[in-house]
Parts: C-alpha cells; structure tokens; sequence
C-alpha cells in the first residue's frame, strides 16, 4: 500500500506547547532502543532522574518520568494522593484548576474549591483563610497557569496548606525549565511536568516529584489507588528495585535525557534569565503596537505570554494567517477568555532576542490582515 | 554538566519486546514535530487509525492510540468497560490474566476466573460452561500470552460471552502485527495493543479498538470512569473533534505511522508466513539442540517461543552470557515458570531464517558456558 505522503511541515512553536526541540534531542531519539529492564536503560533512567531533580530543585529520591504526557502526571498526582472521601481543596483560577477538581472528584473526593477571575492569582491571606477554613487534606494550585498566563507564588500556598496539615500538588507543566519551581524550597509534596514545554523535548512523558512526606501518606493509604499504570508505589519499586511493571520507552528516555544535558549545557540560571530577557522584548514590541497584557505585571509566566485581542479583531483568522502563511503556531484563549487573549509561548530555543522581533514582525503582519 | 556518556548499545532484541525497529521508523521519529491541535498531527494521525484498523482487522470507528505504554492501553479496557460492582470473568492462565484481574479489583469489580495451568489454552466447552455459569458483563482473556507463550483461540471465548450478552476484551499486546487478530471476525469487543512487539515500533503508544457495541455500553454507563487520562469518551472527543484533551506526541505518531507503513509495505499475510517461517525454524534448531518447548504444538505463539530450561541449566547465567558477549537479549520465564522455561521473541526484522541461525548459534554457545 502506498500512502499518499505530506511532507513534515516545519512549524515554528510558537505557542502554549508542545514547543521547538533541538537537533541534538532529535538525533538522540532515532539511536537504536534497549529493553526496559536492561541494564543500560536503568543507567539512562538514573540520569535522567538526577537531572530531573535538579530541574525541579529537590532532593527528593522519588523523582521519575510518568510514561505518559503531562496530564497523565497529574492524574498521578491525584490519582495516588487524593481518597476517597477525603477532601481536596483546589486553588481555582484557570483550566487546569477545573482539570485538578474534575480528576479530584472522579476519585470520590469532597472537592472544595476558592475561585478567582482567569488571569489572577493567590496571595497569602487568601490561601490561609481558604485552607484554615476547609482544612483539607490535599490541597492543589497551578503554578503556571497556561490558560491565562498567570504564575502563582507557590510558598503563600505551601506555607497555609503545611500550618494545617495537609499536602500539597503543584501543577508544574507549564512552568519547569523555563522558571525557577524550588521545590524543596517552596515546600511542594508533588509536583508534575512535561517534556514538551520547558524542557524543549517531544511530548510523552511527564516528570513527576514526591516529597518523603507524601511517599509517607503514599504508603499509609489504606486501598491501592484505582490506577495500576499510574500507581506510584508499583512505580517506584520499578525504577529503584527493577521490578517489571510496564515497558518503560528507551526512546522517549534518550530524548528527555538530551533534551536536560542541553539545559545544563547552558546552565539552569542562564537558562531562566534568557527566557526572562525573552519575555521582556516580546512584552516591549506588543506594548508598542499597542497591545495591552490581560496579567498583571509581576503575575506573568514569562514564556507563556497572554496580551488581549484588541476590539474588532478576529484572533482565529490572525492565528490561521500566521500559521498558513508563516508556518507559525500560537494559540488562542479558551473557556472566559476565548476569543479575548492570544496565548504566545517564548520557551527554548526560541527565546532569543531575534526569534522574538521575528515573531513580532510576522504577528504585525497577520494583525493588519 | 558533562554527563559520563557511555555509548548506546546495539542489542538484538530477541526477547518477548521490545523488538527490533527498522531505521526508516527511526528516521520517522526524528523529524520536526508539530502541535497537538495541527492540521497536520489529525492527517497524520487519521493515517495512523486506518492502517491499524487494518492491521486489527476491524471496521472500528472507534481504533485509536492510547498515549502510554501496552499497560495503559488495558488500563483504558479495564477502566471505561469493568464498572463497580459488575461482574468481571477472567480467563486465568498466565501473567497478564492475573493483571487485568488486579485493575478490575481496584476498579470495584467482581472478578471470578477460570484457572488453568500456565502455557494451556481454553476450549470452547470450557469457555461456555464457564460464562454461563458466571454470566458476567464483561468476560477477558489474553490472545498471546507474553509469560507463557500460549496462544488462545479468541472466538471460542467470544461466541460463549455474546451467548451471555457479555462484551469481551482481548488483550493482543503480543499478537498484533505477527499473527491475524481478525477484531471483527472473531467478535472482540475491545481490543488494545503495544507498538514494540509485532509492529516494530519503540514503545510509547497503545493501540485500542471498540466494537459498536461496546461504545454504546460507553455511552450508558451511569457514573464516568475514575480515569480522565484515559477516558475513552474523552479521547473519542480529541480525535474525532479535534476538541482538546492532552498533548498527543507527534513523534510518536511520526514512528508508528511509519511501521505500519512497513507493515503494509510487505503485506500482512506475507509478513504472517514470515512468522510463521521463523518459528518453525527456530522450533526445528530448538529440537536439534534437544530442546522441548513448553507448549503443545498447535497452541504456539509462533513469534514468542517458550523451550524448557533443560535440568542443571542456570537461565540466568546463559541470558548474561548472551547480553554480555553477543548483545543478544531474551527473557526467562516469571511465576510459576520461572528458571524453568525461556522466552525467545521472533519478531519483526529478526524474522528470518538467517537472523534464526545466527541466534541459534549463539544460544548453543551460551547453553554450553
């Protein structure tokens, strides 16, 4: 049978994620695969793992990629950490918030939720107030919320959750590798990623950290979690004790291990400072063709920029024009906001000086059509 | 950071998978990704649905990849079609039997099985005495089992469950591709698959099909499945409207795009015989070397072979030595089979008579340290 063959269109990534990958990540996911209980996988995994606490700022020893994208990682997080009957409190401010409360409640959970407009964020009285209200068990936030472009300090939230007791998740999909996440440092019992953001790899696997903490409630829960591919403890005696649980993709796991020598080619800070050096220009050059941003200054992901669409634009015709015309993808909003913001990712490779008056000439172009 | 780099390793996968991946898919797995939402990633995602709906033998509308690995994909089964408090029948005769037993317990089920001894298969007495004695909603059973080399006739089972108005899930993580499945044929329900077996592809992905009339017990069911990563409903959505889920891996599209296009390439009934030809060469060497094999004549997987470790063999010490002098991996046997049979997978490019002599010579030699 002969398929009829479009080229790969070359795009360039210019949105929420997935985003631009190195020559040097592509070259590294075509070498031949190994078994997933051969030796020379574990040695991959192990790095892999090392570099991923480093990422994350932890020294946390269960720190693994979940085979699976990034929302495969947050139904672990939930899945493994939120019981039924037990009740979860969500910090609730964008789409992935509904995602953590849908998951939440799906686990039979008393899902209570402090809601703010899409675009803001939490600050410290709120998040005490909420949690010494509801006193949860698990509570969970946002850190970079790419559905509004809003990044959430993650200590105010850490900080009330730990006075009360309760444990908390981060969603850190769309922060890790583009801004500090400190774990350790902030006081997050678990928090998850992807590939495709910040760390500038091909979707398919999702990062994942466990505070001691939380592997102590992991280990105390009273029935196994509903989820046996998602099942951390089954998980854990995997990478640690090579015990056969699933086959674990060689393939994906030279293309993350790539991807994080790349980042620590460069080094973490200067990696972060690139991506806030990004932002401000692309910030700049809007504010000069008069675009207004819908999060406040100080609140912003850097790479995950939201400026509003202006009155009488139609923001789905600009976005087919930028990526028929330039092969260029960004995003639109969605929920609230659609029709109301663009969402423009910055991240990787693409966050220099020159990709972004690129993009900003392109994007110019596209809004005068 | 310079990380010590040892160099990958080229392995003959000789074991039950991963298998061996030809370079054009690795080639695949290299080029530029796009976005999730692109024209593109549904072209070629719409390809990569037809030809395993081919190779599945099924006119599915519902024949997608689940974004995991083989484990995920009987996740998905086990999750949208076992609801609690169901009846669960489970025929029982191998390692994965026992595995989807555990996540219809976890998912509420009544799980009752059918036990036979590891390395047997069931007959269509025993299928039919055993559904309409139980009478369960959901009956499942494993085509090729992977810890036995077993392979189990589906329609027996099939024709007993739909008797009894049960749907049936078939586990062919370790048949499609090398063997006929024939979805329709043979009255599956629901079947799902691996890509690193008889598709020749790295793991990352696992194909599933859904009968009609299982996707009307989809659409009845009362409460939705506790799993939102692998909701079907869900996922039906994402391909079939384009309406957001979670971030798809072009990559992975990319590389079993292009096995399958290998696949059609050769031809399926050729790459069968293709098969079918390696196993009896291999079986013939086997029995030259005074090897017997583990299951009856007639009841073989013919692409995953189980001989006997002969008395006073170590199989641990001859699976070393082949990994550690020819880079040649295989597996031994698990459970109750365990240091008492190997497990020799055939598969793909090694499904040939000079690659069956080639490793015919090297398991002599390792049988002999």
């Amino acid at each position: 049978m002969a398929a009829a063959t479009s080229p790969v269109p070359k795009r360039l990534l210019f949105g929420p994620g997935p985003t631009m990958v190195e020559p040097r990540v592509y070259n590294a996911l075509s070498q031949p695969i190994v078994g997933h209980l051969d030796p020379y996988f574990f040695e991959v995994a192990g790095e892999v793992r090392d570099l991923l606490r480093k990422t994350f700022g932890t020294r946390n020893e269960l720190t693994i990629p979940i085979s699976g994208t990034g929302s495969s990682g947050m139904e672990t997080a939930v899945g493994n950490f939120v019981e039924p009957g037990s009740k979860f409190a969500v910090f609730a401010n964008g789409y992935f918030c509904d995602r953590l409360s849908e998951m939440g409640k799906r686990q039979g959970a008393h899902v209570v939720r402090l809601e703010k407009p899409w675009g803001e964020v939490f600050d410290s009285n709120e998040a005490a107030d909420f949690i010494a209200r509801e006193k949860p068990a698990v509570a969970a936030f946002v850190h970079a919320e790419t559905s509004t472009g809003a990044l959430q300090q993650p200590k105010v939230i850490c900080d009330a959750a730990h006075d009360a007791g309760a444990i908390v998740i981060a969603d850190t999909v769309t922060s890790l590798g583009a801004v500090p996440v400190n774990v350790d440092e902030n006081g997050i019992d678990v928090a998850y990623s992807c590939t495709q953001k910040g760390l500038s790899c091909p979707p398919g696997l999702s990062p994942i950290t466990v505070s001691p903490r939380a592997v102590e409630r992991l280990h105390n829960r009273k029935t196994p979690t509903s989820q046996w591919y998602l099942d951390l403890k089954l998980l854990m005696e995997f990478y640690d004790g090579r015990k056969y649980h699933h086959t674990a993709s060689a393939t994906l796991f030279y293309g993350l291990r790539e991807a994080l020598r790349a980042i620590f080619d460069e080094g973490l800070e200067k990696r972060f400072e690139r991506h806030a050096n990004a932002h401000k220009a692309l910030v700049r050059g809007l504010a000069d063709m008069g675009l207004s941003m819908h999060v406040k200054e100080g609140h912003r992901i850097p790479h995950l920029n939201t400026p509003r669409v202006q009155p009488g634009v139609d923001d789905a015709k600009v976005r087919k024009h930028l990526l028929e015309k330039h092969g260029i993808e960004i995003a639109g909003g969605f929920g609230p906001l659609a029709g109301k913001i663009f969402r423009i990712g910055v991240m990787g490779p693409l966050a220099t000086d020159m990709n972004v008056h690129m993009f900003l000439d392109a994007f110019k172009e596209a809004l005068a059509v």
